[in-house]
């Protein structure tokens, strides 16, 4: 039975999240149930990262395994992305690309690195055409002031003060390896890299983050809070509608 | 009684287009809506261009005449910008400035140059968080054939192929400044840039680019369609939605 890898990109607005819940609609959900219709079988779509509700993603990764069709052959990829697109409509979520993995590929687990962006919004007037794609703070930051910060977050720490209570990682331990903060216009974007994050970890990194852009922490109240591996000395946790899962890379991806 | 420059942002989608209309919802209207919630003034907003139904707006330009306030003191122009946003939501339009301009001050005929950005989502899968933000076209274009075609069309033309039926100017004559046919990932991005445009004059330029970035047209035939001087020669119009007014430009602006 064929494994298949896909990429997905879908708007967190409408979901739960990414993973099935009896409270709401789930981005795994939406896409077994589109797997189901064209292939009449039950699987299991098994993704790289759990996006909260209201995460969106334009890279997340994904596997589930597919028997042969009515005819004894396998589905071929391309027809497996277009059948999956053709269900899911009108739900916001589309499959960019599928190919065959092998069969012990995972896409939690095989992963070695996922990306992230955070975008911001800090300028006077509400967000129109990005609204619920963006965090809206209606006073400026001072994004260099964040960029420098941000270093201190960068390599490997402790980050129980950057973790959601409810994480279930055995390790508060992680090795962030890249935490950038650049404005473009009326607009700061934070791009994070590590291989694995802790729930939360990087809208309360952000939250923090923020906190130095309007000035009200230093770069050393950052420090200190990291170094204080105490959830209480976090900031308050950024919005959910500003996070994106942008990329999931894999040993054999191409460079 | 003060004359004042705003620059709007919005999406284009729920709306007529910008001029009120007997038909539905106008940007315009919703703007004179809003100013007379604070006020208790009628005015009238006057833009620098007439956008379409589903056309969107990042930097459309408009100006308005408001008495003073009760107080006897002219309005605020912060607090103009403030009031007129508090009254829009949840409409998708927002004030991004605003300003005191000069009395004469016109923001249709003292406008010296309108920039306008179309864009193209050219992948296999549907748009999801950009839907109804660009025109969607399943197969992959040659941008690097459209970049070159497109400078056919730059300079001072006859441009009565790439003018709607309806369009009321006088003249079919324009001088195209600019226009740039650029690949980002799986986007094309075509920006534009005029004193003036005729009705439909960019999307019908796009929708012939289309054709050359589709290999149906060559830049020869791009050419050709020009010098006709008939609209029949124009290919498909592009749908309203992949294009924005992206900025508006007066003599006396900052570079």
């Amino acid at each position: 039975m064929p494994r298949y890898r896909v990429t997905i990109e879908y708007d967190g607005t409408p979901f739960v999240g990414w993973q099935a819940q009896p409270t709401g609609l789930a981005v795994q959900t939406v896409l077994e149930t589109a797997i189901h219709r064209f292939s009449g079988q039950a699987t299991r779509v098994k993704g790289a990262g759990r996006t909260d509700a209201g995460v969106h993603a334009t890279g997340q990764a994904a596997h589930f395994d597919l028997a042969p069709g009515k005819d004894g052959g396998d589905w071929e990829p391309g027809r497996v992305r277009d059948a999956i697109n053709f269900h899911l409509k009108p739900l916001p979520v589309a499959v960019l690309g599928c190919a065959v993995a092998a069969p012990d590929f995972d896409a939690r687990f095989s992963a070695i690195r996922r990306h992230y962006l955070f975008r911001i919004l800090d300028r006077r007037a509400p967000p129109v055409l990005d609204r619920d794609r963006v965090w809206w703070l209606p006073r400026r930051l001072d994004a260099d002031a964040m960029a420098d910060a941000a270093t201190v977050l960068v390599g490997r720490h402790d980050f129980t003060t950057f973790r959601a209570q409810a994480c279930q990682a055995r390790s508060p331990l992680r090795t962030l390896d890249r935490l950038e903060v650049v404005r473009a216009g009326a607009e700061i974007r934070i791009t994070v890299s590590a291989r694995a994050f802790l729930h939360n970890q990087v809208r309360s990194m952000v939250g923090s983050l923020e906190l130095v852009g309007a000035a009200k922490w230093t770069r050393a109240d950052l420090a200190a809070a990291l170094a204080a591996r105490d959830r209480s000395a976090c900031g308050p946790v950024a919005p959910a509608q500003g996070l994106y899962l942008t990329r999931v890379d894999y040993p054999d991806d191409p460079a």
